[in-house]
C-alpha cells in the first residue's frame, strides 16, 4: 500500500458517478474502496489526534482538593482527576497508549484490594507516609518516589499518615482498550494479608541480586518483582551520572527504570525514566515515535513541543504526542520525570526517534 | 483503579449539583472526574467495538470486478475493496488491529514500489502468475500460497499472467495507527531493481538453514527473510500433522507460519497459521484476546461466534473479535487459514485464552 | 592475571631457595605458586594440544569393514573407530570438545534404544535405507542427510536394508565430559515404540511451520524438533545460494543447519554447516576459536591448516584445531559438511575470528 | 552411544587376538575401536577427577604471607597461592572449569593494567582501601566484597593502605583453556588512566537504573557494567530475605548475584551467590551438576560433601565437585559466599540437580 505524493490520473465525470453508485450498493455489504482513503490510511509520518498540553500543578491541585471537600473516597472508589489530551476529548487518556490522573488520598482513606490487566505506576507528588501494598508487601511513599503496581498483581492504598497525599497515576488504559485485553477483578476483602515485610522487594531485587532456591527458581518471582524506586536513590544516581558525564545533546542526563530481572523497562507496555539538565543547558530538537508524560521534580525552564512553548515549574505536567520535534530548556537545573510507552514501539519494531 | 461490582454510597442531590458545578469549571482545562467514568475505563473482560461478521466470497468478488471495469489500477493506485468491521464505521479495520482487503490485480497490471512501517501479508484466493517483489526478489504466486510484504522492506506488484489474480491483504494498519507510527516511502520508480533469484528466500531461509558468512553474520539478514510460504509446502506439512496426531478439541490440527530465524511470529505484528478439521469435527468452545481474520480454503461447515452462526464455502471470510465464545464445525474436512493479532498481545504479556 | 612479555626481575640463588623450601612445604597442602605457572596459565592466544590431521576414507573404510567380519554389533554395541586427534591421545577426541567417529552398520543389524546427555549428530557417508529413530519416529536415511540425536532422547538404529550403511558420528563427548555432566540410560527394550509417521518431524518443522495447539502450547515441542536435513533439501539450497551471490573470500558459500524454533545452532553445544567453493576458488586466510572436523561431500582441492596441507577426495576427513589459519582451495566445485563447537564460544560470549 | 550395564557377548580367544592385531595396524592411522572404552566414554552419572577438599584459611594466610616476605609483587607480578584440586595435579585448577587462588597485596603494591578473555571474581577476605580498577573506574574494595573484572576489561589493582590486603581470586581459566579461547593482553602503562569516578557502576546499575542516550543506547553499555557488589548492600539484603521467608531446605536463604542488564549470571562463565543457614539449620542433601567454591564469611557449622565432613570456620574454603551429595549443618548462624560454573552448564542446556 503506498503513500500518495503521486498524482493518480483523474476520474471521468460519468466514471465518478457509476463509482458513487457502486459505494451505495457496497455499503450494506460492509465493503468500501481503498482508492478513496488510502492517502489517510498510509502517511508518510505520523498523523497523531494527540495535540502538546501542560497541567500547572497549582490549578489540578485546586480543583483535587475542592473534589476532596465535595466526594469521599468511598463514594468516588477513586478520587482522581483525568488529564485529557485537548485532542482527544471524551477518550481519558492523555496520549493514544497512556493515560493520566492526579489522585489525592487524604489522611484514614484507604482504596479496597483489586488487580486488573493494565499496568500502573505512580509517582508522588506531595506528602509522606502513605502505602501501596502490591501482593500484600507495602511500599510507604515519600515525595518523588516511583511505585508500580503492574498488571494483574493485587494491590491497595492507604494513607495512614496526617496529611493528605497526591500522586500521579500513569497507566496503558488506552493501549489496553486497543487491545481489548482488559481483566479486572476484586480481591473480595479491602486489603491483601501481609505477605512480606515493607522493603521486601527491594531487599531482594534491588541490589543487583535475587532469591535463589534449589530445584527450577525462576518459577517463583514474578515478572516484575522489584516495584518501589526511592527517590533518594534514583536522585542520587543522577547526580552521579551527572557529575561524570557530558549531558547527551538531546536529553541531557536521563537513567531509565529497569525490570532487574530482564534489564528491560519497568513494564510491559510502560517505560519510564528521569532526567537532569544542567543549569543554562539547552537540548537539540529531538522527535520519537513514543509519546510521553513528563512531570518536573526541580527547577525552572521552558519546553518547546511542534509550535508551542511552555514554561516549566515544579510539579507540572506536560505531555509530548509522537514525532513531535521537542527542545528542553533549563534555567536553573532541572530534574524531570516520564513515562512513555516506548517499550510497546520497541517490542513490536516500530520505535523510531530522529535527533537533528 | 477497581471494577464496578461494588456500590458506592448515593450522593446527595446538592452534593451532585456542586460536582456539576465543579465538573463544568474544570472542563476548559481538560480535568475531568475518573469517578463519573471508571466503571467505563476498567471493565472485567474485553468489550471490544467489533462485532462477528461474514463476507460471502461471491458477492466481494462481483463488486471487485465491476471495480475493475470503473477503474484503472492506475486509477486506483491500489484496487481493493476493504472488508470493514460493522462495529467500526469508518475506520477502515476489519478488527482494532488488523485491516483486510481483496484485491483485484487484472493482467498486465503493476503496482509501483514503495515500503511503509506497516506489515502486510497476502493471500492468494484465485489465479497463478502474478507475483510480489520484496527488496527486489519475486515470488511468483500460486492459489492459497501465503506472501509476507515485512514493515519497511521494498515490494511491487506485478501481474504477467493472462488471469485476473486476486488476494486477500492482511494488515496491521489499525495497529500502526493506535501506536502513531506511520511512515511510508516510494522507490521513485515503477520497480525495485532484481537482487535475487525467484525463490531465494526459500532456498536460503525456508529448510531449516540459513547462509553464514566470515564474521559477524547476523547483521546481513533481514529481520524476516523468508517471505514465501507455498500452499504446496503447507498443505502437504497440515495433511501429515493431521494424520499424525489426534486433532485439538479447540482448534483441530493448526500449524503456524514461523519466522524461521526465531522461532516466533512471521512478523513483529501479525501471527498467521493454518487449520483443518477432520468431516464431521466439532470443536469446543473457545474465547481468546486475539481478534481475528479467517478464510475458508477448502470445505464446507459453520462456525458460531457468540450468538452468531456463520456457514461456511470456499473463499468465504469471516471475523472473530476478541474474547468472543467461538464454535466451529466441519461437515467436510474443512481447511481454514487465519491471520491474528496474537503476537502483539503475548509481547505485551496481556495474551489470554479460555478454553471450555 | 597477566600475560608473560614483561621480564620480572630475577630471582637471588639464596632467594629461589627458600622459595623451593616454601613451595615443598605448601605442596601437602595443596597449594602452589601461581607466579611459576602464570605464563603457562594465560597466554596471549589460544594454545590448543590439538593438531591439524586428516583421514583418507578409504583407509579408515577398509579397517572398519575389517572390524565388521570380526566383531558382531551385539558384541561391540557399537561398530565404531574413533577418529582421535594424534595431539589428543587416549582422549577418544578429536578436538577438544568434539568427538568424531566412523560407524558400520550391517544389514539386519540394530542399535538398542538409549538416550544420555551428550548431543550426537550423524551424517551419512555411505549407503541408503537404514534408519535413525528419535523418541520413536524413524528417519531414513540417504547419502549425505544430516541426523541429530539430540540431548537426552531416546534413540535407536537399525538397517533393514540390503547393503551395509557407514556414516559420521559427531558428539559433543569431550564437552560434557569436562563440564562433568554426562548422564546416560537404557530404554529397557531393544526399542522404541513407533511415535509418529517417518517424516513427521520435517513436516511440522522443516517447512517454517510449527505445530500450534490451544491453551500454552511451547511446552510440548522438544527443545530440538528437528532432525533430519536430507541431502536432497541442502544440497539445492546451497546451489541456489552459490547461483545469488558471490563466495565469501574466506569460507565460500556456506548454509547454517538451524533449530527452526530458535534460529540458533543445531544443538547447544554444536554447530554444524555446508560449504561450497566453486572450481578453481581459493580462500583468503582465517582462524578462528572454534575447532571443526571437516568431510568432503564432492570434489576435490585441498586445504592448508597451519604449516600442513592436505589433498581432498571425497569423504576424507579432515579435523582444524582453534586459531589455526586456514586456507581452502577447490579444483573442481568442492562441497564440504563440517560441524564445530562454535555454538558454546558464543554462548559463552568467547567466540573469535579473524580474517585475513 | 550406549551405557554399559548390559552385558555383550564374551569374546573367542581368536577374536581377541585377531582385534589386537586390526588395533595395532590402526594406531599409526590415529583409528581407535570405540567398543573398547565405551563404557569410560558415556557413563550413568557425572564421573569427576575433582574431589571434595578444605582450606583453613590459618594455614593458607601463613604461607602467603611467607611468601610475601621472600619474593616482592614487582618479581611474582600477581603474589597468589593457587588452591589446587587433590584430583587434579598439576592444572592449577580448583575444579575442571574453575580457578581459585589466594592473592596477597602489600601496601604500595600495585599489579599493572591487563585485559583476557577469562572471567574474573575477587571476594575480599582481609583488609580494607585497595582498589579494582575496571576501565579506568576505581572500586575500593572493603572486606567481604564481591568485585568483578569481566572477560576482555582492562584492569589493575593497587593498595594504597598501610594494611595488606588478602581476596580470594575465582576465576574460569580451566573453562577458557578447555575452549581453546585465551587471549589477553597489556596496556602497555601501569595504570588506565581514570574514566569515571569511583562508585559510577553502582551509581549508573546498580539501583535499578540504566543510562539512556538519545539514539541507539545499548550500544554503549559492557556486557558486565556493574562490578561492585557491596558487603554492606548484599549482607542487608541477605538478612532481610532470612527475615521474610521459611530457609529452602536445600540450600537456606540465597541470593544470587546479577548482571542487571540481562537478570542472568554475573559473568557469562561463573554464577555467584551467597547464602545464610540459621543458627541449627541443617541442610537436606542435594547434588548438581554445577561444580563449586565456598567461603565461609561467618559463623560455625560443617558440611557433609560424599563421605568426607569438614568443620567450618571463619574464610576457610571448600570445594565441591559436580554431582557431590552434600548436606549444610550450621551451629550458629553461618554466612557463605560461592560461586560456580553453573550459567555455563545452563546455557549448553546440560545443568541438573537431585534434592532428596
Amino acid at each position: 500500500m503506498p503513500d500518495t505524493q503521486r498524482r493518480q490520473p483523474p476520474l471521468a465525470n460519468d466514471q465518478r458517478a457509476q463509482l458513487e453508485t457502486l459505494y451505495e450498493e457496497m455499503r450494506p455489504r460492509h465493503l468500501y474502496p481503498l482508492w478513496e482513503v488510502l492517502s489517510a490510511l498510509v502517511t508518510h509520518e505520523p498523523q497523531t489526534r494527540a495535540v502538546p498540553a501542560k497541567w500547572a500543578y497549582g490549578d489540578v491541585r485546586g480543583y483535587l482538593m475542592r473534589a476532596g471537600d465535595l466526594i469521599s473516597a468511598e463514594q468516588a472508589e477513586r478520587r482522581v482527576l483525568i488529564l485529557e489530551n485537548p485532542g482527544l476529548p471524551g477518550e481519558s487518556a492523555i496520549t493514544p497508549r497512556l493515560y493520566a490522573g492526579l489522585q489525592l488520598v487524604l489522611p484514614g482513606e484507604v482504596a479496597p484490594c483489586h488487580r486488573h490487566s493494565q499496568s500502573a505506576l505512580r509517582f508522588i507528588m506531595e506528602g509522606d507516609g502513605a502505602y501501596t501494598a502490591v501482593d500484600g508487601e507495602k511500599a510507604f511513599m515519600k515525595q518523588f518516589d516511583l511505585i508500580l503496581t503492574p498488571n494483574w498483581r493485587w494491590h491497595d492504598h492507604g494513607n495512614p499518615s496526617n496529611n493528605p497525599i497526591i500522586w500521579l497515576d500513569g497507566l496503558d488504559i488506552p493501549t489496553i482498550r486497543a487491545l481489548d485485553a482488559q481483566f479486572a477483578e476484586r480481591l473480595g476483602q479491602p486489603s491483601h494479608p501481609e505477605s512480606e515485610p515493607a522493603g521486601s522487594n527491594r531487599a531482594k531485587f534491588g541490589r543487583g541480586l535475587r532469591p535463589l532456591r534449589a530445584g527450577s527458581v525462576r518459577a517463583e518471582i514474578p515478572r516484575e518483582p522489584l516495584f518501589h524506586y526511592p527517590y533518594a536513590d534514583w536522585s542520587a544516581s543522577l547526580e552521579a551520572l551527572a557529575a561524570s558525564e557530558l549531558p547527551d545533546p538531546h536529553i541531557g542526563h536521563a537513567l531509565e527504570f529497569l525490570n532487574p530481572t530482564t534489564g528491560g523497562a519497568v513494564m510491559p507496555t510502560i517505560s519510564a525514566h528521569v532526567r537532569l539538565l544542567p543549569a543554562g543547558f539547552e537540548t537539540r530538537v529531538r522527535r520519537s515515535t513514543e509519546s510521553a508524560v513528563f512531570t518536573v521534580i526541580e527547577g525552572a525552564g521552558d519546553v518547546q513541543i511542534g509550535d508551542e512553548t511552555y514554561t516549566l515549574s515544579p510539579r507540572d505536567m506536560v505531555v509530548v504526542p509522537s514525532w513531535a520535534a521537542t527542545r528542553w530548556r533549563a534555567d536553573t537545573k532541572l530534574v524531570l520525570f516520564t513515562y512513555t510507552d516506548r517499550v510497546v514501539q520497541e517490542k513490536l519494531c516500530l520505535y523510531r526517534e530522529h535527533c537533528e
